[in-house]
């Protein structure tokens, strides 16, 4: 069976009218990488901008384990019964190599994959050009253009994708356990400094009083830090989806952010940001790409690069010599 | 009176010899821009290559007031006095505006200024191409060719300069005052991960019990930390320059993470790694350089990034035209 052709009013139409089908075929056009698909991948996105409205974009991390489709299952369905929509989007570098849990997104969130108002999606990889978040930034304007209120990012503690999140999201929370010790936890360097809030999850039973504890030592050591730029206090929470509690507090302290940034313009001014800084982001990559892929420096590559890590030559003097063949190859 | 011109062995014999004159010209012609004297540049640091002997490479950063160029003076001191050489040079991305602090250098640091063991080096903003300390990782490698075994590249907090710092040193130590709270100090995000240790200044008279208190406040905050890729604990340590304590416990620290860095392979490792980033950062500002160079993209480029940063053009799309001119006007 072949896929039906949609035309750009098929698509603009379905996805504007919240057609979900319409949306999937949409988010899987501006997967592809085909190109023509990415040719009315742009004039999609395009025509689409007219019609959106804006969501509040919430980027989730945390390690494997720490209970993230779990939360997100709960703080989902909490906004579905007070009538908002959410849409989720997965962003999983490690599913390329396990067969990760991308195909088991529908048993991962049970409820949200039945719900009428949510919309869950894993979101492709994003293979040589570009990260893993590549395409979510596209994917979360299509959502929004589908008028989904809340649009959540997920994404697993893996290479740089802690960082590309909070470069598409208006909140970031970071997810953690209590008492494991950051270091089993693996969260890298730099990502506690990039949370808007942290929540210490498993807050139940025996691990209650430890998840206090850990909210107290986190509380404390954020008050080291400046405080960050969006000025409203980073607060740490605890959360328990046993026993169902702590869902709505993270709900008010979000939108509690919202109202606060929104006021004080910082919440459109880093919107702003973003949109400038994903632009000069998509010119480096093709700059990077085209310079890479010019068959005269294919092959001298590694041996230049060895050289230099060895010290036998200068960073200086092995770009002069890459620099010098790309010249010379583009004057042929 | 004209600057004497120099040939390229006159170069290399003097900074080979260690003479500082000849070392000071290197640096102003490493530091210069104008053509002729890059291609001697470069040629210079290729034939110094074989010729350099590595230093221990100090990165030490903190905000205007917490005592850098006091620390610096007695610590430079106390080296010296062991009869180790060392080098300075400082990067202040302010100076070209405050005309600040760079002409006082020998105020700053009247003993190591005298001192036979000792050089101070201002260094020169690095402008539109590159950052502050754009050309400083080539003025590292002069002075190791002099022969220098220690290099401090000293750094205020300002723009990117901290993060440059760490990518071209072995050992990044913060300053820092007790008791003022990170908020006044200015720390911005992430730099304190960055540090392998945390000195706190002024250790002395009224201050001493808060300096104690804040070490004991950083140590703990710490410890929520992932350990560091150097797996030696990053340590906090006080000292008083007034009392003039603490400075040799600071000397034994870095020489220990040095024993154990370099017995893991981790000191080798991050040069390696620095070596090769260096290039690729030089690759990408001349890409990028090239591009907005480029007549036919000035003249729309601010229209563009408008359109983009308001999002009544997508980053997408917006990146799209901006290729579309580079590259029709390539073919021209």
């Amino acid at each position: 069976m072949t896929r039906r052709r949609l035309s750009l009013s098929d698509y603009v139409n379905g996805v504007t009218a919240g057609d979900r089908f319409v949306l999937s075929q949409a988010i899987t056009l501006v997967e592809s990488r085909h190109p023509d698909d990415q040719v009315l991948a742009s004039q999609l996105q395009q025509a689409l901008l007219p019609a959106s409205r804006s969501s509040f974009r919430v980027g989730i991390t945390g390690v494997p384990g720490v209970g993230k489709s779990t939360f997100i299952e709960s703080f989902g369905t909490h906004l579905n019964q007070r009538g908002r929509s959410l849409a989720v989007l997965t962003v999983d570098p490690s599913s390329e190599r396990s067969g990760g849990s991308i195909l088991g997104d529908k048993t991962r969130m049970p409820t949200l994959s039945q719900s009428a108002l949510a919309y869950v999606r894993p979101s492709a990889t994003g293979g040589a050009l570009g990260g893993v978040a590549y395409k979510t930034r596209e994917i979360i304007l299509l959502c929004e253009a589908a008028g989904y209120e809340v649009v959540v990012v997920e994404t697993v503690g893996v290479g740089q994708s802690e960082t590309e999140v909070y470069q598409i999201t208006d909140f970031f929370l970071l997810l953690m356990l209590a008492g494991a010790g950051d270091e089993l936890q693996g969260i890298k360097k730099g990502v506690m400094e990039l949370a808007d809030a942290l929540l210490i999850t498993k807050a139940d039973g025996d691990n209650r009083v430890a998840a206090q504890r850990a909210q107290r030592e986190y509380q404390n050591a954020l008050h080291l830090f400046r405080p960050p730029d969006s000025r409203v206090p980073v607060e740490v929470l605890t959360c328990s989806a046993q026993q169902k509690e702590g869902v709505e507090a993270v709900w008010e302290m979000m939108l509690n952010y919202r109202r606060r940034t929104q006021a004080s313009g910082y919440f459109q001014q880093k919107r702003e940001e973003q949109n400038l800084r994903w632009m000069h982001r998509l010119l480096r990559d093709y700059l990077q790409h085209r310079f890479w892929h010019y068959p005269p420096l294919v092959s001298i590559r590694t041996e230049i690069e060895q050289q230099v890590k060895a010290g036998t030559l200068t960073a200086q003097q092995g770009a002069k010599w890459l620099i010098d063949s790309y010249e010379r190859g583009e004057k042929l």
